[in-house]
């Protein structure tokens, strides 16, 4: 199932994006499952998506992916590295990435995103997937040289529009078995399957909630595949996720 | 005025505390002003104070006293170095500090942090002052094992409970002529003056707010003084700011 959140008639609402690409309105909170399906449908042509979830948080795996890790000569790591994404860095589907002033290399990070559907804590690996409500494509949009110059990889990490969430939240995936796409200018850059994430989605789930609470609707960024590199005003990135759909943004001049 | 947020009668509200160590209720809203002081009185004694925000994040500035830089023998940066830690990790006056049992170098970061009043996007040195709600206390508890395992500081600084702020917020303060102390079980570990700041609060408002937009009730921590240093299970802590008060906490077995 597809879960859309988008702005209507000035209200938000959530919805069910049905194969007619018609959305059916849902009343109630998709996180607690306690929502239910109105006799409202609307063309999705219509509405202007949002992302499909306003996290508190987004934690950020570094490097793990196995192609990854080979294309730049590194060691498998042996537990996953996180970095946070501000919730004032989110953008939607169709929003525009701003290019910072103070940046000369600003980089795409095509990802898998998981979207929390309860309060998660101290999470087992076995007990993980009850705490997922599914995924979607993620961009960690990346100033490569502030990232670089810091060492910490927060400020290059962090500027408004720099996460990109959507099209929608798919709630019924096998999520280690999903071909994974950047494409830039419809030039496909990274191409990859999550077959190739070194540490596996329930792994992650359970490895963060050991440090922090992570809350409805907050996300996990599993980590970029092989073949990140730079983007230029005017450009369109687009992150393709096998089940999931398209996500798309242009890149403009801050 | 040094505002307030406690428990009372299974109700959270915001107060202003007087010498007397009364709070007078308020109505409405701090971070727009649009509040007004209520007739209702009650003992500070008789609540649970509460941290005096919900920040969405805490910025936190890297090295930025003097002291703490020629204890360490580092050069002077030549702009500030910022990480987050998440609003999960929120602690609160008397709130106990868990010892994660995955770590074995709990440490102190005594540090005054800044209050913002309302929504700042790309604010200039000079405007800076117009965002600020006031000061508090923080203390910036580390995992130091796990900072320096990782590289990127975002596990050894993220756990539950490692932000605690309070017991106020003193909305009338000259913010660079202050005493801070931390204290370890009533003997002084850290002790310094804000005169000793690198960058100046004006300054980290307009840096950081060029990067992410800033919301009301969200933190910068300024930085910590020279002394930083363990603590164990059965400690309490104390950062104490001259005007605003004392920040006291106990660390527990998690």
């Amino acid at each position: 199932m597809k879960l859309v959140r988008f702005e209507f008639d000035d209200k938000i609402s959530y919805g069910i994006l049905g194969l007619d690409n018609l959305i059916t309105i849902i009343d109630g909170d998709i996180f607690n499952g306690g929502y239910i399906e109105s006799t409202k449908k609307i063309p999705l042509t219509n509405v202007k998506l949002l992302a499909p979830c306003h996290p508190s948080k987004a934690v950020c795996i570094g490097l793990n992916y196995h192609d990854h890790a080979r294309e730049m000569n590194l060691k498998i790591p042996e537990e996953p590295l996180i970095f946070l994404k501000p919730s004032s860095a989110l953008n939607h589907p169709d929003g525009k990435i701003n290019y910072p002033a103070i940046s000369q290399n600003l980089h795409y990070e095509g990802e898998l995103a998981i979207v929390i559907k309860k309060e998660a804590r101290k999470v087992s690996v076995e007990q993980a997937s009850n705490y997922i409500l599914g995924y979607t494509c993620a961009n960690d949009v990346t100033a490569r040289d502030l990232q670089m110059r810091d060492g910490q990889w927060t400020r290059g990490k962090s500027f408004d529009t720099f996460l990109p969430l959507g099209p929608c939240i798919e709630t019924q995936l096998d999520p280690h078995k999903l071909s994974i796409k950047l494409l830039l200018n419809g030039h496909v850059k990274q191409t990859s399957t999550t077959s190739n994430l070194i540490f596996k989605v329930p792994e992650l789930v359970a490895f963060v909630s050991q440090v922090m609470t992570l809350y409805p609707g907050d996300v996990i960024l599993t980590g970029t595949p092989s073949g990140v590199g730079p983007m230029e005003v005017g450009d369109t990135v687009s992150v393709e996720i096998e089940g999931v759909g398209q996500l798309n943004n242009v890149v403009v001049k801050e």
